[in-house]
């Protein structure tokens, strides 16, 4: 049987490590694959500290947040990271980064992918990158489209954990254990030097979603000791031989 | 390790089988021991061509949906059935009723347990009883309740198949490929004599959910072939190593 | 052809009066038998002015909450009124009022029925009559319910309007034109002396409806000149044979 | 008073006839003219049968759905049937869209529209249709929209049946009686000779739609004896004179 | 301390007066500089009247609308009304409409911003107007858009009441009492020529709001009389140091 | 003008510790006074430390928890502590109860109350806390509940944060300054012996609430150097002169 795949789609380059970094070191670890596409560089929006230093271009910016971004993908153990460059606040989610897309879910073929919430009031990028996944993976299953090739069969789309998740409407309805590669992802995290008051935030997040582990594995009466866990919301039905 | 178990809990005598017989037989098959509690032989209100005939009496009814549901159980491999006869329509779910199932909790300490949906218009006996398990369910997680009995862990709570889903807000997020054990789901239903009218609704549910599941496992690009499925919507998040 | 029944379940003996006082005298004009079930008089909690004044007892409360309302059944047309008289501020909703609102369903075998809404965070008499109500209804269809009496078969259930809609998450999908029989239930809204402070907001409320038929109905492009209307939400779907 | 008329939006060419084929022979048998628009051919994303072929491309599959679209519309009665041609996966549904699609809207004046559901995460196309026709409905009421065009009055938008129909959060709230037409549903059904595998599918939709017809119109107390149904949902409140 | 600022968008010419007109001369009172952007005059959906007249034409309808909301702004005290004249049903809200609002947002840096509800059937300029909104807020927020700006902080969003509240799943948070600019907000009302229908319409819409005030502010157990009000539902939570 | 006071109703003895201790000691400081009930110890559903000690009994364990209450609200300063000790897992929430928690309101004629989040499928004492805060606050405002005493007005009803907020369908709206009672709290958190393994977990909680509070006031661009907050949730709409 051919390599496990996964596909990280994050509309900023810094989201997939707070977001799914333990997810992707983790699979790595099991195997897979994982590409992680960054749509933009997050240079506008996300890039306050850089900004705030005498001197900044928008070049600068980007060449800055792509290092960070290859180091903590390298921290991770990620596969392959692709940067789209398509702008940030606004994104811009036209034909042709759907065309390039659905060329990388193609090629990919993964066996789950991951993307932002379905609503975001704070940050519109998130939940129009969602819809463009959804858009993508649609159009990645069509028959029609560039005939010959792989067509694509029904990954899940995870959505990860936003900042906020009450007011994002998300609810996670899985959690892993990312305790064996915790060291990873907070390595990765300290790769993010323009964002270092998110450190902490996401490590705290990290040990509370492990609570939730423990407490929905059994809690004080058989629950794993998970330290360190990730939450993930699916959209699609998982099909299973055992409950 | 010890033997895998499951509970469903049943507010009336036929629900077990229409909602969740497939998944019955399929986990006896997988070496499980399944418990099913009927709370009530739905002797009031779910026995229409009983009362229609002359001179039946509450006793002959509930006798006549007592042997129905036990040929059913039979027919499905059911480790164990129990009547609670607390009475439908409706269902009288006081303390004693919540000792008597916590008790069992406690004796089946079961994997899973199933009900039915959180909204039910049409029938608040069913979402009546969802409350009420969940209510045992906590109960019997608590360490001072009977101590020195083994405590519940967190076993996941899945809502089987209402009739007219959408009426009762309830969304399947897992399927389960009942093919391998179609034939003894068939004949669980046939048992059912008084509801003949409702056999081949759920021959039709059941396949339809086989093309969920067809869909959702990859479609015409990978698709299991599954004939027959179940559809559950989990309470609880899954805790896993792997997505 | 039998004569069309309707039933009105109402927590307190103002609520027919406000939230469909012109679809009882709508009906009542097209034939229907209209019967309304005052669950209690609203004696503790609706009658502040009441109760401000030197001497009052529970009964004198009682009596004159009784009087006013049927004054406005009277106006409105009413066929039959009757009070339960549970208690208000809670409302006592056991198991013999439901077998006496069991007995009037039946008796009345209505072609719709009207409660309250589902959520009410100010005053859970409302919500509770409504679950009370959606019981009541499922035991009447009990074929084993008092073997030998008629079955209920399946009416409509509307909601009526409460106060303050959207903290009820209460949706309107029907509205009804009432400006035929405004003036009888603008007459019978003044017989609620107590509540003297809501006749012009529910006037209010008519008045706005109207605009919402008539925006319904075709706007500027063919609406219906429609002055007065009532809302209300369904909780079952619908049979047709025309859309 | 003219002839009534209705319109139905259907994303590719063959949603009309799964989803509402029904209400269409049945409105045409009882004097509407029924006008279907196919924004595009389902040609990429809904002809995985005929891309297995050898040899093909997009003309001749456009061809090919578009015989049978026109085969299913000429059983089903339909009075015209238009092809918009706008690609599929994605659809295209720019602003020359709209203004061909008001057109259309503005000629039919349909007492009620026909469209998918709010919510597809498998089929983007489908919610965007929707959007689509919810924004034509409005632009075709603006009086200064070509003025002096006769401007729309307030249709109904039902929404149809999608598929997995607990995933896209539809909730039916009518149910149509289809018996007398189901023959025709089923001719109409067996023109689609490239999805062979839906025709079950949507065979065992209808007959469970007919028991949901049987039990809202009564159940076993006095129920339609439906046969076939078909469940649609609802936008907009209706405004009637009787409950 | 500088001054304090709000801005309010409007889709077309008329909705900052109906929904949001109290809010507005209220806080011109409390010192506010109140901006209105109409993103445009609403003369093709909103001006049916107008359009009725003979010889009209697309720019005599934008100036007589022009017109009535410069006068109402001047009514309502309004610092600053601009006019985007983006076109309505449908709006055109592009790249430059979004440039053209974020530098208005950047310059009049609001204490809080409104605009419409998250969904409207009936009317798409509106749900699109909140999503141009939120889009344009996140933009503002960027430290890499127009470097060397006075960057956003973070405005509260109130969403203003729409027509047929319960159709656009608009819930209020807070009502507002404007009793004491209930006069300029009706002299403002009363500009709006063209939409005379709707005069009486909004004046019983603040007189009920004035109802909901009294009751959650106290009702008959020390509520305040206030006579008018406005409610809102806000997007973001609010921070505070006491509650 | 009298003193201002708050009334917390926590299911059992440590909730108002981790969920509010902050808005407590916060709100006494500003000179409330803050009265708190516990409905129970959670003696048997939330003291598991001390079951698994030997030769513990039901009242060892009562004592034990209501001296770690006690010392918790003197750390924060609470004003007023009762204990209603009405049994858990599950509550008994009945008639006398209710009397009992609507004399206590009565008396305290709070300026807004706390309690639980309205659906909590791990513990339904918790939901079940809630309804029963509602409706006793609705007796409360009854004019004819015990005459002649001081009727409630309208306090806000904050839900506390629930542990896992996503799975109980929380939401916050408002968020709470807690950092100049951090030490009281963490102080608080401290007495809670039988949970140590919970006070980490609150102390993540609480700075990732003070980041959420930083983001909401403004962020980078001029947001409050918050550290620890609390977040609630309102049941009710606010009145205000001002936005």
């Amino acid at each position: 049987m051919s390599k496990k795949t996964a596909l990280v789609i994050s509309a900023h380059s810094a989201d997939f490590v707070w977001r799914c970094g333990g997810a992707i070191a983790l699979h790595e670890e099991r195997g897979y694959d994982v590409t992680v596409v960054c749509l933009s560089y997050g240079e506008r929006g996300e890039s306050a500290k850089l900004w705030k230093q005498a001197g900044m271009t928008l070049e600068k910016v980007k060449a800055e947040r792509r290092k960070e971004a290859e180091n903590a993908a390298k921290a991770l153990g990620v596969t392959d990271i692709q940067f789209f460059d398509l702008g940030d606040y606004p994104l811009a989610l036209g034909a042709e980064a759907k065309e390039r897309m659905v060329d990388v879910i193609r090629k990919v073929q993964p066996a789950f992918m991951m993307s932002h919430s379905k609503w975001d009031p704070y940050n519109t990028d998130h939940m129009y990158t969602t819809q463009f996944a959804l858009e993508c993976r649609m159009i990645a299953q069509a028959w029609g489209h560039n005939p010959g090739e792989k067509v694509l069969g029904a990954p899940q789309l995870y959505l990860f954990e936003p900042h906020q998740t009450e007011q994002m409407e998300w609810k996670p309805d899985v959690f892993l254990d990312i305790t064996p590669v915790w060291e990873k992802k907070w390595a990765a995290i300290q790769c993010m030097e323009g964002q270092e008051h998110l450190w902490h935030y996401y490590e705290n997040v990290a040990q509370n979603r492990g609570n939730h582990f423990r407490r929905n594995s059994g809690g004080q009466a058989g629950g794993r000791d998970c330290r360190y866990a990730e939450g993930f919301q699916s959209i699609f039905p998982r099909t299973v031989d055992e409950l």
